[in-house]
This record gives C-alpha cells, structure tokens and sequence, in this order.
C-alpha cells in the first residue's frame, strides 16, 4: 500500500451516506461501469476496494486503477475458469476466502466505495449463497457505498439494492462471431 | 501530450478491426461503461480519445483518466448548461466545433478507442443533426472503435451500430430524493 493511502486510512467518511447499486443483464456494460465509477470516484478522491470473483486476476482490468494512486485496492478471488456444472472445493474455498476477505475490508473502514465485481454471477453458479451476499449487504458501513456486478442477480439483491440498472443486449458483435478482444472486452 | 503519446503517433492501429458501440437507455451506467472501457484499453496500451457534448468539462470525470499516461486525449463541447427547449446559437456553434474536432481526430488516425459521449443526447436535443452523427459513424477508419453514450439513440444509430446495450433504470436512489453526488453520479 502507498504512503498516500495508508496517509488516508482511519479519516473521516467522505460520503455522508453510500447506497447500493446493482449492475446485472445480458449486455455489455456492468463490469465497465463499476470500472468507471471507480474511476469516476478516485477522481474526486475517494477510497475504492475492487473485490473481483471468478476472475484471477490475469489480463488485470482493474490493476491500471492501482496506477492512478493509493487510494485503489483491487483483490481477486476466483480461478478465472468458466464454471461449467457445480463449482468444486477449490473454487468453493477461493470464494469463501473472498466473503471474509470483504467483510474484513468493510470492517475496516477504509474505503468509500467497494466494487463486488461478478458477485451475482458467483451466486447464479453455486459460489457464494445468497444469504452471504445479502449478509455482507446488511452487514455494509453507512457511509460505504457498494456496487455489485454480474448476470442472473438474485432478486432478494435487487430487493436489497437502492439503484439497479439492467444492461439489456439489444445487439451484440459476438453474435457475428467477433471473439473477445485484449483491452475492449477483457 | 507526453513524450509517450508523441512516440506512439502513426504507428499502426493496435486493433484489427474496429467496432461501433451504443450505450443508451434511462439507467445509470452509459458514461461510467464507458469511462471503464477507456480504462480498459489505456490499460491494454491503445490509445484513447473522448469527445464530450452537453459537457463543459468542469467537474472533470474524464480528466483522471489523462493522469495515467499520455494516451488520453479528452475535449469537451459543451455549456454543461440544461437545455430546455431549443438550443440557443452559442450551444449550436460549440457542438458543430465537436464535430469538426471529431473528423479531425479521426482522420488524424491516432486513436484506437474513440468516445463520444451524450452524442445521443446531443441529437436528441437538437444541437447535432442524426445525419451528422451517421456521418461520423461512416467516416471512421476500419480500425477505430467507436463509443457512443446518452439517453435517447437514434433508431439510425442504433442500426449503424454494432453493439447496443440499453441501460434500463429498474431503481434509482433518485426517485428517493437522494440528490447527485460528486465522485458517484457526476
């Protein structure tokens, strides 16, 4: 961590109240949003936590955020592999590692903004229950604001969330076989 | 623009191809997709531009991306003013200047990644012809990757386009009366 952040850790919260958004749907858009807000928030100086499931951490979406300054903490907890049926017990483990690794982080208060990227996912595929989820929901500071990202959001989350928007795919270029690109969609 | 930017000018595009995205809808999350697709790409080395309408640049959201490196460029053509009814002559001129701004970097051919954020509103509102708008979208070179934000997408857009995904707004803390908050919605 930089000095910058470490500087920063145990001040005062920035927003007088955090809400919690949910991005979800089939459309291309949810992680990118949080990845904007992100940046959006580190611009105006506040402190951000990514917490990243399913993705390991290679290609490193995230890791150009930590560049900006110390204010960002990114951490991953997943295998990066597409879970096909059930997960097994080493993705179970790596997920849990991630719940308590959240609730760590909310503890300590030192972020504004906390990005639970492909939570809903992780959900929607065995990884996490949705009282877990919900758990780390209720269980946020007051002034934290929190965005979860992924498909399938369950809808005791959108029940739970203050701000929802569902990314709906009107038209997508994979549907004309274009395969993923390096730094447009991954 | 930095030592790094200058030194990356005509080399050749970074992408094989270019596609043409549209983020519109009411729901919270067209910007900040895109604002995270340009951290994404600055982060895989491509070279970014993003041309705002309605915005006048104060405020800033797209201004931390420029911290990075050099291979930001950022231009803002707009009042930052609501417009109410008819756009008044000033707000006419400063977005015909975006348009020209826009040719220009496309045919500099120095970017991999354009923006073009709120260009649907821009249209919406009338300060931008949908015909000048197609006229970018078909002047592009091949290997550039155009963003196009706002609410309010031209059906001849969202047709001239690749990928359209509709951001629909299921909640918002705004019906609640929450007001907008610098570093989360503006």
């Amino acid at each position: 961590m930089s000095k910058t952040a470490r500087q920063r850790i145990d001040v005062i919260p920035l927003l007088e109240r955090g809400y919690v958004h949910v991005y979800t749907g089939d459309g291309k858009g949810k992680t990118t949003a949080a990845l904007g807000l992100a940046l959006r928030a580190v611009g105006s100086g506040l402190r951000v936590a990514i917490v990243a499931f399913m993705k390991s951490g290679e290609g490193g979406e995230f890791e150009t955020l930590g560049q900006l300054n110390g204010l960002v903490h990114v951490a991953h907890f997943g295998t990066g592999c597409f879970i096909h049926s059930k997960p097994d017990s080493k993705e179970l483990s790596i997920a849990q590692h991630g719940c308590k690794a959240i609730a760590q982080l909310m503890e300590s208060r030192r972020f504004d903004l906390m990005i639970l990227d492909e939570a809903n996912m992780a959900v929607s595929c065995g990884l996490l229950t949705v009282d877990a989820l919900q758990e780390l929901i209720h269980s946020k500071p007051d002034q934290l604001e929190l965005v979860i990202t992924g498909r399938y959001a369950h809808p005791r989350i959108i029940e739970a969330a203050d701000l929802v928007t569902e990314m709906v795919e009107i038209k997508h270029y994979y549907q004309h076989g274009v395969l993923a690109r390096p730094g447009i969609d991954m």
